[in-house]
């Protein structure tokens, strides 16, 4: 039997220029009723390749939308001390409306002392356990980089959530269990039925076969397959892994958690890779910057 | 069709005396070794009769143990201010282990503004945004009284949840919700495939009918029925309603949210109401004070 789905994609790429576009003239507006401008800085520590691109990306956006950024380098040696100094030091700038800590970090600095550091009201990448606490608990807080991209993507494409079945495979505490606690919430996008899948889930293609929204965070390559999903479903792909592939130049190419063709074509909508999730996630970096300077001003 | 099916008891009275005799033995453990007995402190504001009844029944069972405890009442026309000092002195009086502040408080106070006032170190109740956090990223923490009190049955019925499917019916910030994180973490008890259904979920039978484990919270009398669930399924039922009863003295009977006679006749294991969940709420919070008491020795 052929189908004949015609799917939307979810384009984080193009998403991700509109809130771009919307932050600037936002600065605009700031500017104009003499308020201060959102600054956000970054701490960067060594020489990881990954990192510095990173950084560097969400440096670059900051610039481009009119936003203050200030960039912190510290040697791979630096102690664990020197780095609880700078935080102490940015929190209590009274210039700075949020920053973040580019992870990973070296092995003999405690990643969660250091996160734990950051004080909850500049802490825009949203890994307080008090900002997680307080998602979880629907207050005001900053919601980490994905999983607020993913709202967003949501949001903006008017996907319909309430009643819906969401299945969410994957429960890493970056993206897999805020999602499973947000998309549960009374709220819009929200006010789904949620079912988290993980490793030890038995039968999941009974889940996943009966999700109206199928959420995959597992990176694992083209885990989620054709067979595994009902006709219509809104699928939001995570992942992103290097496969090889000969016929490329670079000799791989990038897929996601998702097989997209087999998938897509039972989709009404579903997030590409590259190009869906991933863009989104400076763009809310950024919007948490706002936020934090809104509030702060 | 005659189901044999012969259920058992998740006694929360027994376990509850269980928890406060070993808790018992502890204290004189401490005693013996001169370490500091544990403390905990209770704020009471205003004349609320059942707030009175909780509060003397934790104090009377710090007692029972050998626990220190401390009553600190205010008229309800006490100011936030007067009520925030109270918990500054709590939060560095170095002799008390752990408090908490007895809900609901009169309008005039910002509910939120004190649970967030308590030093999560001395949260023994669990409702500080931190621990929240915390609880939902698998770190060191105190987990309210409701939810570990469920996690302290499964595990002392050594009831079997890796790789289940558990469904919660309720999403309150006190029950329901912390479930949903807790039974799907990767420890014993957890490691479920869960799912969350509340007031917006279609089908509510279609999740329940394929549950192995039902948690409900809804607060709504004998909500879940025996042609709701399936054979064998273990069920805590978290619900207690007073429901007229002529036949009784007092001319009310108390209800769960479980018909408990259909429902017992297909389960494996089942709370019952009183006399289930109930009872294990206050071997909660003796045993957050212990752990309090022990980080602070």
């Amino acid at each position: 039997m052929e189908s004949e789905t015609t799917y939307q994609l979810l384009d984080g790429k193009q998403t991700s220029a509109d809130i771009k576009a919307e932050l600037a003239v936002e600065v605009e507006k700031i500017k104009a009723a003499g308020g201060s401008i959102p600054h956000l800085a970054a701490i960067l520590v060594g020489d990881d390749g990954a990192s510095h691109t990173y950084v560097n990306a969400k440096v670059k956006a900051c610039e481009l939308i009119g936003f203050k950024s200030s960039l912190y380098r510290f040697d791979a040696s630096v102690t664990e001390e020197e780095l609880l100094k700078k935080i102490e030091e940015l929190n209590n700038d009274p210039d700075l409306h949020g920053f973040i800590v580019q992870l990973p970090l070296p092995d003999h600095i405690d990643e969660q002392k250091i996160i734990e550091a950051v004080a909850p009201e500049k802490d825009v990448d949203g890994f307080h356990p008090e900002n997680i606490g307080k998602m979880a608990l629907d207050l005001p807080t900053f919601v980490s980089a994905t999983p607020y991209g993913i709202m967003q993507l949501l949001e903006r494409y008017k996907i319909d959530t309430v009643g819906k079945h969401c299945v969410i495979i994957g429960r890493s505490h970056i993206v897999g269990l805020p999602m499973s606690i947000l998309m549960g919430k009374k709220k819009n996008p929200g006010n789904c039925t949620v079912t988290l899948c993980h490793s030890r889930t038995a039968n999941i293609k009974d889940f996943t076969l009966d999700a109206d929204i199928i959420i995959v965070a597992l990176g694992s390559a083209e885990f989620l397959t054709g067979d595994m999903v009902k006709e219509g479903v809104v699928v939001i792909d995570v992942g992103i892994t290097r496969v090889e592939d000969n016929s490329k130049k670079s000799g791989y190419r990038l897929v996601g958690d998702v097989k997209f063709d087999e998938v897509a074509a039972k989709s009404s909508y579903i997030t590409p890779v590259p190009g869906g999730v991933g863009p989104m996630t400076i763009a809310s970096l950024l919007m948490n910057t706002l936020t934090a300077a809104k509030r702060g001003s």
